[in-house]
């Protein structure tokens, strides 16, 4: 649905099918002309489940076989080509020959707390975004056959908090010190608040940046400092005396001007802040409608991984000399694909469904 | 040699045995007593020749075959174990059998341009401290046959300034925020700015604090910038107007106090800093004495990797699944060791001899 939502979210009130992901915030709106895009299939609220849904219903009318509660174990390999697959069905261990080749779309490893304290051990004990299964084990099966990974240490981070907060006053590490353009894209707002400071995080506003943000919006935030004065509100925060004076000082006598030359958020968003002042924490989590009654993001964010197999642009998985695997290949979180640092929301799909036809596509023509 | 030398710097320019390197420094010094140590053998500077000396004319006085020239090209198995090495000498491929194992101790991949793109991005193109040998192939020939790595995007990062200047004043980035304490080891210093700045950052100094540091450790340092006010020195480095004003203000006036609410710098490293003001730009580099004549460390730092083999505390290497790989041993950075991220100086003596030395033990009971 060609229809703009224009303004910073995580998803979409609306059915519109496009929106801005920060692609027209500094410093990309300097490097190419931005264009707004589709995050999700057109839907109220999130997507996935329509997307899955019109992938399901394509498969079964194919007449595949689908083989569920069905973990890979490891491959089987006949000389250097992977020939099957060994699985564990409940109790039973089941093989499979693979006349063509074997398609790994096994997801990421985010509910793997060993190879996370491995590979991307600040990615421990946040929330996952995931159905539970990212258990990492498609990667490791690949790399005992001599697979290639990279990338492993980078993670998407769905910080807690709403943007549209956020992008009306600024967000501050635990002295205070603002670190990114809050017009930019949440989740590298995220990405820069986990790994850069350790998502000891606040979203600094005052009363009318609140109100502006409608109530659907909020998803249960509240703020969980208020104050009349910045020192009052740092002494509640616990931050050094004159950490948000000075901080926000700076913030309004450029605001004034419509100007950031700290950040270079856009001017659209720029406003001094006045009293009453307000703080939310953002490792208080938050409530998405999609999480239905109660459920909340704690923690400060939900996250998962980027790392993985390294592929051809075939979904061919690569060995440790860069060589093909004859027989094997893999699509979407099990592999590094598009992304690494730097992470967006939505190109998942991109990793996922038109990589993962490359890959079938492949795999079929052996 | 037990003498202390007390004050922040890389090498001493004494034979001192005992230094800090940031022990007695925030937070460190609140989770344990410091208490000074060794960096290196008691030497004049840098100590890493003496060491190879005597390691050297140990070896010498057994009778070992050494083989030098000699590039490990893969391992050997026979089936599950490892059981000799294909190496290159010059034109000519040479085999060997290993009767007991083999000992992997090849160092790092800091050499190596794709494999730090693949797992430590951040490390590409800066300087290198290595012998240029560190190119990876151990821990690739490990993987190969089944070795798992950890850690692989950690790095050490020896950031190019001179740590009694720093102390002395502070250490901003690009918008002239204070980011760290400055009297912690350096090391982590280089580690925040790079991973968290990406090494935009400056020395911001007043002349007492350049002249107290003694010419021979100042590494042929001098002041990039220097302005009677911040407001100018803003401008000549491009930063916003206001931002040093802002910071240095801050510092001064918890300074007078002896305090850092901010970083916890130690009220011994606590004065007002006072007109005219300096600026040193780190990515210019300097001049370590040991580098010889003309020899320079550009780029703002120098670095090498971390991330390595899994081993037992025995150098056993440890497959995808945890177990021990027969006949396989390695230690020293071919290993991710003690250190992950969070490296500190000296530490990978500790990992090339000690555990080294129980990776040769372990070998040679097999």
């Amino acid at each position: 649905k060609p229809s703009l939502w224009d303004s910073p979210t995580w998803v979409p009130p609306t059915d519109d099918g496009l929106m801005w992901m920060g692609e027209n915030a500094y410093p990309f709106h300097e490097i190419a002309t931005p264009a707004p895009r589709g995050h999700r299939v057109t839907s109220d609220g999130f997507g996935g489940k329509v997307l899955m849904a019109v992938l399901s219903e394509a498969v079964a009318k194919t007449g595949i076989d689908v083989h569920i509660d069905t973990g890979a174990l490891r491959l089987v390999v006949d000389g250097d080509r992977v020939v099957g697959v060994v699985a564990r069905h409940f109790q039973q261990t089941v093989t499979y020959r693979a006349r063509r080749g074997v398609v790994l779309t096994t997801g990421g490893f985010a509910d793997n707390a060993e190879m996370l304290a491995q590979h991307a051990p600040q990615l421990v004990g946040l929330g996952v975004n995931s159905d539970g299964g990212d258990d990492g084990r498609g990667i490791v099966i690949a790399q005992a056959v001599g697979a290639a990974v990279k990338h492993m240490s980078a993670g998407q981070v769905g910080i807690s908090l709403v943007p549209g907060m956020m992008v009306r006053g600024m967000i501050v590490n635990d002295v205070g010190q603002r670190f990114i353009n809050e017009d930019v894209y949440p989740g590298l707002v995220g990405q820069a608040a986990l790994f850069k400071h350790n998502l000891r995080v606040w979203v600094i506003l005052d009363e009318q940046a609140y109100e502006e943000v409608p109530v659907d919006e909020r998803w249960g935030v509240q703020p969980h400092f208020v104050a009349e004065t910045l020192a009052e509100l740092e002494r509640e925060i616990g931050m050094p005396e004159g950490a948000l004076e000075s901080t926000v000082g700076e913030y309004n006598r450029f605001a004034e001007r419509g100007e950031d030359p700290y950040f270079h958020k856009s001017a659209r968003w720029l406003r001094p802040l006045r009293p009453p002042f307000a703080a939310i924490d953002v490792r208080r989590g938050m409530a998405p409608p999609e999480y239905g009654d109660g459920g909340t993001s704690g923690g400060g964010a939900e996250v998962f991984t980027i790392g993985g197999l390294r592929t051809s642009v075939d979904g061919h998985v690569l060995d440790l000399d860069g060589e093909l695997i004859p027989g094997l290949f893999a699509a979407g979180r099990a592999t590094s694909g598009l992304h690494s640092w730097g992470y967006i929301s939505g190109t998942s799909l991109g990793d996922g469904t038109y990589f993962g036809r490359r890959a079938g596509g492949a795999a079929a023509r052996q």
